[in-house]
């Protein structure tokens, strides 16, 4: 029989996911942040970025819509002020379109979507859909992946100012404030996690719902991978550089 | 052939579908302001209209999830605010539940929504569905009713104050605020339906949206009336005074 975890041993256990699953170990994050990429193959890579960051805010309010919890409601709400951004300062989408405006990408081609990979597309889709549909509780673990995210920016930051002559600071000035503002939100989801996962089966719920989350932004890099790296070839009506 | 309305015409076509529909014309709204119900009667009307109020931010929420505009997200984010509250101010919800305090209602009990009318439930969640499922034009045409809220909130506070000696201004604390967030909302809403409704299909419905609302509006109404008036049979389960 499987026992009932203490909130610092689901932490420990949620932790553990990350360290094995989380993108930051995917070989396309090792190029980005290593310099091996070429500006298309960077282009590529914020294009179809994009298409994750423009369904954030949707399936923020794809959780809100189904909770009944007017505290849990007010709370979830700053993460769509964060990515639509309120009249005192930008949200993340605006600021992601400044660096694709940077790389030079025209911004009604990011912005339409229409040029996106159907690997990207499909697993934004099924992570919109995973919120949607599924418990609250398991819809609040998938943001769970934040818990790993200052890790990544601080690779990701400093290895593309370092290493692309084409990046500037000011083009990863969507990273900035992701460094305050996920730590904050993991915290929110995490504690939520551990209080409402009073189970054996919710805890497991709890993990796989991270599990999965990494598995969506693993086959965005993997999607990745395959058309601009390594066989390299493009699927039909995708980017092309 | 029918041509198409300017935006005035469209505007006209709303305020007179309005002006035949809503529920201010309803038997149960000339009773409440009137000040010819008991206690209980306006026990189960608030009991009631909670449901409404508490699916309002559900129904918001489920509009942003389907919408790629940031910027209509933005303004449709708060009306979440509105309902739910922020660290500065209370929300429509705990404010409305201040009106069920002072009139006697257990929180828990309106809060769980078991003790509703079948007729309120079935209309508020074809409401939230009509939001969530209909197109955008219609989802965002649906909320036109708040052009004709500020008349029907002035009669019932007025008529609520002057009539009942268990209902005090704190207690009518709910409608203070609607009474300048609801024209703010339904000119942000009639201004955005003028804009997209640019066919002569696309402005018939918009004009049905609202008429699909006012009905929803009116059969939460009807079950008080069947259910607390006239014959006054309440259906099993639900709340009796």
């Amino acid at each position: 029989m499987i026992a009932l975890m203490s909130p610092p041993e689901l932490e420990a256990a949620l932790r553990a996911v990350g360290a094995e699953r989380y993108h930051d170990r995917h070989a396309f994050h090792g190029l980005l942040h290593g310099g091996k990429l070429t500006r298309s193959q960077v282009q590529a890579w914020a294009l179809n970025r994009y298409v994750y960051q423009a369904h954030i805010p949707l399936k923020d309010a794809a959780l809100i819509a189904r909770c009944y919890d007017p505290a849990l409601r007010r709370a979830w709400r700053s993460r769509l002020a964060d990515h639509d951004g309120d009249d005192m300062r930008e949200g993340g989408i605006a600021r992601w379109l400044r660096m694709t405006d940077a790389l030079g990408l025209d911004r009604d081609l990011v912005v339409s979507m229409r040029r996106a990979l159907p690997g990207t597309l499909f697993a934004v889709d099924a992570y919109v859909r995973f919120v949607a549909e599924r418990t609250l509780l398991e819809a609040v673990a998938s943001s769970l992946t934040e818990l790993f995210a200052p890790k990544i920016i601080a690779e990701r930051v400093e290895g593309m100012l370092a290493n692309y002559d084409f990046v500037d600071r000011d083009a990863l000035a969507y990273f900035t404030p992701r460094l305050t503002e996920a730590p904050q939100d993991s915290a929110f989801a995490l504690d939520y996690c551990q209080r409402h996962a009073d189970t054996v089966e919710k805890q497991q719920q709890v993990i796989d719902a991270l599990k999965f989350k990494c598995a969506v932004l693993w086959s965005m890099l993997d999607a990745l991978y395959v058309a601009y790296v390594e066989p390299g070839i493009v699927p039909p009506g995708a980017f092309t550089p």
